[in-house]
This record gives structure tokens, sequence and C-alpha cells, in this order.
């Protein structure tokens, strides 16, 4: 049978979708005219949808947790009935979205029926032995969901649960949540003043606020200065091209969806690039190339458009405009490897520099069905690419999942995904080879026995888009940056007005440094202004007053709540700049 | 009468119209069935249209300028007769186009014709008493020219001549000229490898080369430097605006024509942006904002796109895209005066970075006839407004000139015109003051008094935009850039194969300090080397063979030709990152 609220799994997965149905029977015993939608198990716990004759609040979630517990507590048997299509109409005859379901169901299919006690429900299984069998759960929220996510059939409510096997599993993620809620990019972008929508700019178009663009700054600085040392040149390509452009790289009419529509100049159709790929090429293609200039490296903070449906924007994570770390590498066969490797060592550098100690790298292969229709009909280089990257990954330690047919059409390719500081997964970079687009393009270099060959093409963005990065760093530092990228450094605080002037004197020479510094000379107390420093995520205040003023030196209290009273402004200075110059994970003085 | 071939000057300008007189009687000369357009005095010289018998080459230049020379000789006095319209018809009845300008003329007018010897044409004058009194002239180009600009008329050959009192005056002309085709940034920009037009990107798009993004990092790094340390912070907008942003700001209808034709999504129209203003408004609008928090200063290094006719664009003069160093100051009324003059300074600052020694600024004040049509009504705040300016550059000696009604709709400014190292004149940089703008994005702050005031806006962009200012710098320095700014700082070059890796040691060091270096390991002899080098004005090279190899130094060789044998690799390398940071602006070691 074909319900989809029900998933063939076992153990932990059975449980939590048992405990959906003895949710389900806790909301009839409150409503007895409820009707059932779907409740599945998901991760960390399952749902179910209702219709019932009022609004849920949250108030109703320890009554119906209580009925659940009374319900495990019975250890009610969970009993299979395989009946035929007639039968479990009837059983149903009351439940309409039910009946909708084996609508679907074909005539001489077998059906089967899951009971606990007298509750009975239209189930595929498998389920646990008894309803004792049910651990720990909680009820965490109230959702409204459109039946079968048509947005054209009634809305349901959905309750959503937590099920784990220990106490400590649930206390955890439940933790998790909370930490992750308070660490939610969107409430922290929002805070702290780092990006801002705005209706007459358009959905999925951030405005970065002075905060924001202070870490902007800052990560292009980073990504510059270290690839430039590893022999990255920068180029700069327009927003804007000829439809022209997109026909050659074969984006056009392919991938029109996903771009903003075209603009029309004199007789010609101009899109905003959604990739700076083809830009990259061209720029390769601008002068004849001997295998002795190779591997070109070009890089680019090209910043993309994409068309993606205003309800599938959501904060940072999916946008409209992408800025992205962008570099096309451009190697020989021989240099492919080493080329391969130095991309890769180059994100652990990154993940270093970014606290990052979980990550694994999915490694997606070629299908051997799909060459010449999803992928490029080339089997001896696709494998020959394939174990190259294999051997790089595996001799470095690298920890990789191989994921066999999700290559890109035109090479494999490595996504890599990343946890953040409470265990959230994030895909962060890509890293591909492509062998195709060098013959769309005609690129060309002269081998050293003087023929024309195509270069290999290796796309990596290892620091992804400013928006995907800076939304998973607010998470991961849950605002609280290293000094190095806080986007305001250090607040100075004048004990009074008198000691303003000494403030902005230590300010300007903050700023010679090339420190985010601000003083804070409002009219208000100075707890306050310490407490607002803290609550914004200020990693360093300076508190300075008559005693201050008259020897030079600074109080220095740190976001971690360490103060150092009477030090030299000098040796502070020192230590700022050290701190920023070292990227130093725990500021202190 | 109005012919277009004839302005009513005298001095200078009577006798280079003369020439053209001259000209048009020595090309007669040769080609009896010539037909003549119109040949006015311009700037430097001189010019005539004709339609001939066949195309001119070069050589034609040296005979007719022969022929002119015999004309000077005789000293025919220049006679002017006061005719009527028929007469004037009579006398050019074989000369089409003059007929063509008579038609123009109403009826009763009266006509001049000027004769030297039997050549007679149709004009206003004045001219000079005799032919003899044309001084020095030169012939120096043809080029094809439409009958009344107009593509649909027939094309015309022009030959365009130079003419001044003195020999002197011509050959500094004539030298300026051959220096400035030397210096044309198109040319070095091609040779230098800074930027490449592409046909499948489009006209006046240009794509930055390695080069070329090498200058924007140099130039958008001093940049945000200085900007830091004098207070302004960086945002971060997009590209692409919905349109109500720009019905807002009042660009819509009226400014769609310079703009990229919308594109429509999901039923709303979005345009790839002309400026960023209305991007900052927005940004000062995000958050309430008090008195305490002014001045503040956004900045953005943003790209705009803005239409221009195919036939106007030029180089990187006259471009579609336009990465501007762009800011917005709000602040109020007192602290005008002040935010103000360090906008001028921070001009000056700048101009002194790139040795500019010659500038003088525009300053464009209203006209009180335009008020409540070309400009905001409100007298009192443009004459306040534009005596602060006036006094702020008359207290600090800038050299300026005051142009009355040429002020921007929103308030009195500024144009820079700078001169390059060989006299040619630019406009840079523009400082706007605006007291419109924040009105329609109702900006607003509370002041001191507790009340809501609108701020004052500086609109400045001393940098001005990528394009113009390295188009600007590639003809100042002729493509030799100061150290710090040169895209290639240094070129090393190893005497043979056994010293590359030696080479490429110094190569890594160089790179660590943030040093854009290449290794020329290339098969050629070191002499071909050397010449490259220098032909693209590489400051700085490092020969390095078994004497440096064995002591760890290097022989330097300066772009002037100076030269430095054995010196200690870590001596070249601390005045290197000295004369980088220092901005040196002659590299010695």
């Amino acid at each position: 049978m074909k319900t989809d609220n029900c998933k063939e799994d076992t153990g932990l997965e059975a449980m939590r979708h048992s405990a959906a149905h003895v949710m389900a029977e806790a909301v009839r015993s409150l409503f007895p005219d409820a009707r059932f939608g779907i409740g599945p198990a998901i991760d960390n716990g399952f749902y179910y949808d209702f219709e019932l004759p009022r609004a849920l609040t949250p108030d109703d979630l320890p009554i119906i947790s209580d009925r659940m517990q009374s319900i495990i507590k019975q250890n009610l048997p969970f009993n299979r009935r395989d009946v035929c299509k007639d039968e479990a109409r009837r059983i149903m005859a009351d439940q309409p979205y039910k009946l909708e379901l084996l609508d679907e169901i074909v005539d001489n299919e077998t059906i089967t029926i899951y009971d606990q006690g007298d509750f009975a429900d239209l189930c595929r299984g498998p389920h646990v032995v008894g309803t004792g069998d049910i651990k720990v759960f909680k009820l965490t929220s109230i959702a409204g969901a459109y039946w079968r996510g048509d947005e054209h059939r009634p809305m349901l409510q959905r309750i959503y649960g937590a099920a784990f096997t220990t106490q400590k599993d649930l206390d955890d993620y439940i933790t998790q949540q909370e930490e992750a809620a308070k660490r939610d990019h969107r409430k922290l972008g929002r805070e702290m003043e780092i990006f801002a929508f705005d209706d007459d700019i358009g959905p999925g178009l951030p405005l970065w606020l002075p905060n924001g663009g202070a870490l902007i700054e800052e990560i292009e600085k980073l990504a510059k200065d270290i690839e430039l040392r590893q022999g990255y040149v920068r180029v700069k390509t327009p927003h804007v091209t000829k439809e022209t452009l997109f026909e050659r790289s074969g984006h056009l009419p392919y991938y029109a969806d996903s771009m903003y529509p075209p603009m029309e100049l004199e007789g010609v159709r101009y899109y905003i690039k959604p990739m700076n790929c083809p830009m990259h090429h061209k720029i390769f293609a601008s002068k004849p190339r001997s295998y002795r200039d190779l591997p070109v490296r070009l890089a680019e903070y090209g910043t993309c458009y994409r068309y993606e449906k205003s309800g599938e924007l959501f904060g940072l994570m999916r946008v409209r405009s992408m800025q992205m770390n962008d570099s096309h590498i451009y190697c020989t066969e021989g240099q492919f490897e080493q080329e391969f490797m130095s991309v890769i060592r180059l994100y652990l550098e990154y993940f270093k520099i970014f606290d990052i100690d979980e990550y694994f790298m999915r490694f997606s292969t070629h299908g051997d069905s799909g060459l010449g229709k999803k992928y490029v009909n080339n089997p001896e280089l696709w494998h020959k690419t394939e174990d190259m990257v294999r051997d790089v990954i595996k001799s470095n330690n690298i920890p990789f999942v191989e994921i066999p047919d999700e290559a890109a059409f035109y090479g494999p390719k490595i996504d890599v995904q990343i946890k953040s500081a409470i265990g959230r997964e994030f895909t962060l970079a890509t890293n591909q080879v492509d062998f195709a687009q060098a013959e769309r393009f005609e690129l060309e270099y002269t081998s050293e026995s003087g023929v024309k060959e195509r270069p290999i093409i290796i796309h990596r963005a290892p620091l992804s888009t400013h928006e995907r990065l800076i939304g998973f760093l607010l998470e991961h530092y849950g605002g609280s940056f290293p000094i190095w990228l806080a986007p305001v450094q250090t607040v100075i605080i004048p004990v009074t007005d008198r000691h303003i002037a000494y403030a902005e004197g230590l300010d300007t020479k903050l700023k010679e440094i090339g420190a985010r510094v601000k003083v804070d000379s409002r009219a208000d107390r100075m707890n306050a202004k310490i407490r607002e420093a803290q609550m914004s995520h200020v990693p360093c205040m300076l508190v300075v007053g008559d005693k201050e003023m008259e020897s030079d030196t600074v109080s220095v209290r740190l976001r971690s709540g360490e103060q150092k009273n009477g030090l030299p402004f000098m040796d502070f200075i020192h230590a700022l700049k050290m701190a920023i110059v070292d990227k130093t994970k725990d500021f202190r003085v």
C-alpha cells in the first residue's frame, strides 16, 4: 500500500511513528470529531496533522501529553490487521482524509490497519510491540499545514513532538534546539544589525548594514591575502552580459528558470549573471596561452543573481543575490592532482581559521548508465579523474562519503558538509572538476610538444557565498565573533563627559591601526553601556575615567567578563594588533 | 545669418578659421569638383569637410599643405561681401551643401561671403586681414564625417589641422599629442593586459584582466584604509531592486532612458541600479537615528549600470558599468561645514597619493530663475549652503571657478577637474549637497531638543569610478605605475634553468608579504626577458644566477635603468615592503 504517512523502518523510527499514533488517540479523546491527516516519524521525532473544531494553543500541549502518558502506561499492544479495501473504507468511514488516501490504492491490494486499544489507523507500519515501548517524548510545537501540502486544500493543524530512547538524548536535543533558536541567524542578524530586507528593494535581496559590511570586508581580506599567496590572481567581471554568453555556455535555454528574466537593449537581450564561470572562461580565452602559463587561477568575489521562488526564500540561507568567493583554475592533466590537493588544503586552512572542527566531504561520482545523457560521454576520463580525486582525499585522511550517480554534468564534484558549534550541519563549499566547458568555449593552450590542448577546469568556492557563510558563522559563534572578525572590535566608554576627549583620542589611535572602534558618549550610565556592549557581543570594552586619563591607561573588560584595570594604552593597542593579525580565538590582555 | 561653420571670435580663433578657408582653396586647386561642407575653428586648430572624387590618403596632406603655404605666401586679403540670399545662391550654385545651409536662412537676412583671391565661402567671419597672417599650422589627420552628423546623409572627408601663433606652441602641441597617443588608455590597457571587451558580453562592459584586477584591489584597499580612519563604515547593497525604489527616489520615469530596461518577475518590475544613493538612504532609514549617531558616513564600492548609446561608448571613459567609490554622509546642519571640509581634504589627500599637482574645482550654484523648476524651491537654504561651501573652499585656498545655474536639482555641487602628467584635463570626482532626497525617503533623526529633523546629505565620489580613474591613471603614468600600484611589482629572472628553484623560493617569500611577483622561467635569453619586463612597465627586476644563489642576494634592475648587484635579499624585501607601505613615488634600493 502507498499511504505516505508511514515509513518502513525499525527501532527509533518505529517508536517515533508509534508515538504519532498515540498522540492521535490522545487528540481524539479530547476532540471526538477530530479528522486525521497523516502522522509520520521525522528526524528527532514525529508529527500528526488534524482537522479540529477549534485552533490549538500551546496550553493544549501538556494536556495532550498527559493523555499520551496514560496510554503509554497501559502498554496497549499494536495489532496489525490485513484487510481488503472495502473493509478499510468501512473502518475509516468517518475520516474523509483517510478515505481520500484509500481512493488512491489499487483495488485488490491488501491494506494494513494498526490498532492500539480501540484506536485504528490506516498505516503500513511497522510499530513497536506496545505503547509502553515509547520511551521519552516531548510535544514541541503547533503549526498550520495544508492538506497534502497544497495551498488550495484545507489548512490542518500539525503538532510536532520530539522522541528519543533516553531522557538525556531528549534533553540534549531540546537544549540544542533552544540554543539554535537563540543563534538563529535571522534573529541575530536583526539584533546585531548585520543585514536587513526592504520592501522597496525586494525579497531575497539583503541590504548589508555597516556591521555586515565589516564582516564582508574582513572575510574578503582574508580570502584575498591567502589566495594571493597561493598564486591566485583577481579579476572583475560585469554583472550584466549579452545572452549569447549563456547560449555558448549551454545555460540557455535550460537554466533560464533559475535566472532573472532578460532585458532588451538596442535589440539585444541581456541577462544578469547567475554565475561567474563563463566570464572567467572569456578571460582565459582573451590571449594565447602556453603550458608554461598554466595553471591559471582566476579569482573573483562575483555577485550573482538567481531566481528562487518568493516562498522558498529563507533569511541568508536561500536568497536571490549571492556574493561568491569564486575561482576557476585552468590546468594541464599533469597539474590536476596538485591543484586539486591545494584546493582541499585551502578548505582545511579556512576551517581552522573559523574553528570548524567537524566536517566531511560528499564525493559525487558519475553513473555508467547516465553517460551521454546526464554525464559527458567520456567514461575513461571519468574513471581517471574520479580515481585521482579519490586517491587525493584518501591519502590526506579527509573523511568522505562517496555518492555514485550524483556528479555534475561535466565532472565529479566534492561538496563540503560542516557542523556548527552546536552540531547543525551546513553544506558550505564546493569543488568541481570540469572537462566540458573548455570545449564549449574553445579554451586551449599550446602543450610542450606544440599541439593545442584543452585545459582541465576546477571550479571552487571554499568560502561559499557571503550570504551562506555569514549565516553559518552567526549561528556557529552565536554572534560572539572572534575579535579579528567582530563588526565592532572595541567600545570605548568614558565614565563622564569630561573623559570624552580622552576616549576620542584613543579612538583615533585605534582607527589608525585599522581597528573598528566606537566611542559610546551617550548620556547613559556606565553600567548600562557595558551591558549594551555585552549584549551586542562586542568582544572588548575600554572604560576610561580620571585614573586612566592621568596615567594614559585603560581599564579593559572582555566579553568573557574578564577584567584588567590600569593597562597602559600602548600595551592594549599592541595586544589588539597581535590578536587581529594572528586571528586569535580568545582575545586576552 | 546662421551657418554653423563660423564662430564669432577674434585672434587665434580667427586665424584658425582663416586657415580652414585656405585649406579649402588648396583642396579645390587639387580637386576642382570638390564640394564643400563646413570648416570651423576648433580647439588647437581647424577642420573642413569635403566631398571629393576619391578617398584621401595621408600622402595627400603634404601636397595640400604645400599649396596652402603658397596661398599664405601671396598674402591674399580676406574680403567680406554682404549679399542678399539670391545673390548668395548664385555664388554657391555648384555647392549643394552650401545651398542647403542657405535654405535654412530667413529670406530677407543679409548674408556674408568671404573671399580670398578667387575663392569665395559662405561665412559669418571674422577672419584675419590676409592669408599672410596665418602663422604656423600642420595638417594632422583625415577622418570620415557624416554631413551634419547624420548617419543617413553622405559621408564626407574631414581634414584636421593644428594652428598656432608660434612654432614652439605648435611643436609643444604636436609633442603632447604624440605623447597622448602613446599613453592612450585603450592602447596601454590592451598592451598591459588591464582590460578587454568581448562580443559575447557586450559593449561598454569591460572584463578586468588580472592586471586590471590588481589595480582595482590596490585602489580599493587604499580607499578603504583611508576612509575607515576617517569614520566611514562600509555597506553592501544589491545590484537589482524593485522599481518602487526608483519611483520613490524620483528617478522613474524621468531617468529611465539612462537605465537598463526592467525585468519582470512574479509580476513585479526590477531594475539594475544606475546609482547607489537610494539604497544607502534605505540603510539610513533602517533604524531610528538620534543626533548623537550623526554624522553617518555610508561607503560602498557599488557597481552601477547605465545605458549609453553604443556609438557614444569610449574605452574606459564612457562605459555602461561603473564601479564607484561612493559614499553618502548624513549630517546635521551644524555638522555640514566640517563634513564638507573633510571631504575636500580627502580629495587633496588622494591627489597627493596619485601625484596630481594640477586641479581646480568647478563650483556649480543655482540660478534664482530656476527655483521651483530646475531647483528645489528653498532660496534661503540655497544661499546658506552655497555661502558655506564657498567659504570652505576659499579659506582653504582651493582653486575654483564658480558657475551659476549649473547646480544639481537638490543642491550645489563641486566637480573636480584634474590634469594628467601631460596636461590633459579630466573631470574626476564629484561632491554634491542634497537637501531633497531626505524628504522623499522620509529620512529623519531626533534632534537634541527631541524633534524630528531631516539630515543634510553629502554625495561624494572622490575616486570617481574605477573605469574613469584607471583610464586616467594609465595616461597619467603612461603605464609606469609607482611600485605600490603596479600590477606586477617585481619580475624574477633566473639566469639559467638551474636558478629556477632559487627564484621560486624568492617568489614565495615575496608573496608572503603580499607582493605581486612573477618568475619568468621561460626558455628565452635573459636580455629578452629584461626587455620584455621593461616594455611591460614592471618597476623592478631581480636577476638571479650562481653568485646571487650562493650569497642569498639579488641583482636589482629598476625600470629607470638603475642597477644594484649583490643586494642581500632581506634588504631588498625590506626596501620593497617600505616602498609599498609608504606609497613611494620612485622606488630605489
